[in-house]
């Protein structure tokens, strides 16, 4: 069976370094992937030139990649509001119109996160049934083989109960196309397991999931058990993930330094240090965040990749690939379908307990 | 100067452990500290005999230990609402009514966290002009030289702007009476650290905070920046610090479970591991939840230290020392001093503003 074709559009300005990055990269990828056309947004002279530098290096078919001129680029700390308002021909939001308009089916860049999702937001709109897009992000687990999404990890503040609903069912259309899972095991993220722990939204959420039979939910879980691989997804507002996140990201940098320095303390711990290096080595492989760049944002009538904006090469390409991946699975379209059913269960429902009430 | 004498009173029955954990960490710091009383708090009978089995080993002042007896223990999955109804000769309820009748200056526990911090809260009442109490914990940071302090990590949800500001003076007025830290700097956990980010809660206790001179506040800061020693103080709401705490747990156990099962992996990488072990093992002291176990109840009109429910022998003696050297420094006092100060400010303040009003 011949592949499909994909067409992803890539913000080639977007990120901490920009196309010095990206397009070794983007040809890393097409590289990869013979059924793939990459559309290079951004500044076209900028573009045309680097690119030619790492062709050198690194040829590849001409006819899969096209320049796209953007005249304009999103800073890493403008306001969302700023970015809509006036860079209409930014990288990020021509890489963006390109999905709109059906010459790409995906989007990946670096860029300004709230920029981003704003911008992805109003171009693209929610899928139906879906409030707000969320940001979901992959996490390594005490089992190699497993690895774990945890959502919204920071898109949105305030979620209500039906928000985190919504996560839960956008989240297991995910990991049951994308990672392959039967029935996902879905978390909510409290502080406590019992019934009566946690916030109002957070309890109201689970008796929303307790009666949608098409998830596969699993009760409270606390933040100390996320990363013993029995969660597939965790559920949680914007502000705790984020939190959760990135406090993740500190204690791993702290250990790391800390493992560091008691090495580098005298002639001895050096030379075990040595020793125990190549061992250490495959650890922080296993727990490099590059191996899980790519947050995707999702709820949205299109894919939209996220890349940290410090990611390197390897990173970034690895944002491509989870494009890639979603475009075969065609993820937005599932979710629709999903959400559809599930508001019509709902409806019906709804409509046996009215006649029900009627009737009594 | 002669010490002054300190009696603390302690819940020996609370805990995973109980009594064969409790015993013979109190009279370890018994042994330390020639100037303190302490009351044991539980049954009669098993505490008078299991005593005499840890006195064995360790013999200690007759005259410094009390065992005052309660018939009832607190569960640790009883609901708060439940072990304030029906267990009022608890251990543990026990232990805090002698902190308010005045015969004892503080109580430890390692008991039930929701019932101790509802009991504390119903005997002993908040500080004046402090709504509500907060769990205060410790976390080591990448200067081995310096603690950083987080609250809330627990007891409440859904924090107010002025929550946040309260939980920010309790914990300035520690840092600085119990670590000893002039002007110690104080920032508020948030999803980035720009004016515009975060809900609207964090928003508005960073107003309150700018006003307030009293307190050396820094701005926001995100969860991947806590532990690079900038930090004295991270103020957040419960939940939030209650998901940070125990995601940092997580981390830490993950990666020192990575670790080991990359040293198994073969012969080379075990003997690798030999040599490494010492090395890692000062690590593994460093990051030793033991060496930071005893999180306190703030806000509240007496002391109570809570210990870690599955705290060993060292842990629970350091839950006692923290206890002890909360009463040396008198915190509950400096704490409603400082808030009068404070509330005296900005009541002046405000009067001001009344009458700058009346005269434009």
């Amino acid at each position: 069976m011949p592949l499909k074709n994909i067409t992803i559009a890539v913000d080639a300005m977007g990120g901490d370094y920009g196309p010095p990055v990206i397009l070794p990269a983007a040809l890393k990828v097409l590289a990869r992937y013979s059924n793939l056309q990459l559309i290079l947004v951004g500044d076209e002279a900028v573009l045309t030139k680097q690119l030619q530098h790492f062709q050198k290096k690194n040829p590849t078919d001409q006819t899969r990649i096209i320049i796209r001129h953007a005249s304009q680029q999103v800073e890493m700390d403008e306001s969302p509001a700023q970015a809509l308002r006036s860079k209409k021909d930014s990288s990020m939001r021509v890489a963006i119109n390109l999905v709109k308009e059906g010459v790409a089916q995906a989007s990946v860049s670096a860029g300004n996160t709230g920029a981003l999702m704003a911008t992805a937001r109003f171009v693209l709109k929610t899928i139906p049934g879906i409030d707000r897009p969320a940001i979901i992000s992959t996490y390594p687990t005490i089992n190699y083989k497993k690895n774990m999404r945890m959502l919204d990890v920071g898109a949105n503040v305030d979620s209500t109960a039906e928000h985190l609903f919504q996560f839960a069912i956008m989240a297991s259309v995910l990991a049951s196309a994308v990672d392959s899972i039967v029935n996902p095991k879905v978390f909510l993220l409290n502080i406590g397991t019992e019934d009566i722990k946690g916030n109002e939204q957070v309890r109201k959420a689970s008796q929303l999931l307790l009666q949608a039979k098409a998830i596969n939910y699993a009760g409270f879980i606390e933040g100390n058990n996320i990363f013993k691989g029995e969660a597939d997804i965790v559920v949680c507002d914007g502000f705790v993930g984020n939190v959760a996140l990135k406090t993740t990201e500190g204690v791993a940098k702290l250990i790391g330094q800390l493992i560091k320095k008691a090495f580098y303390q005298n002639i001895f711990t050096r030379v075990a240090g040595l020793i125990a290096m190549p061992v250490l080595k495959i650890l922080t492989k296993w727990i490099d965040p590059d191996r899980y760049n790519g947050a995707c944002f999702i709820g949205l009538q299109g894919i939209v990749i996220k890349s940290h904006g410090g990611a390197n090469e390897k990173a970034f390409a690895n944002a491509i690939e989870e494009a890639i991946l979603q475009v075969e699975k065609n993820i937005p379209e599932r979710i629709s379908a999903e959400v559809e059913q599930l508001l019509k269960i709902s409806s019906r429902n709804k409509d046996e307990d009215n006649n029900s009430a009627h009737l009594s």
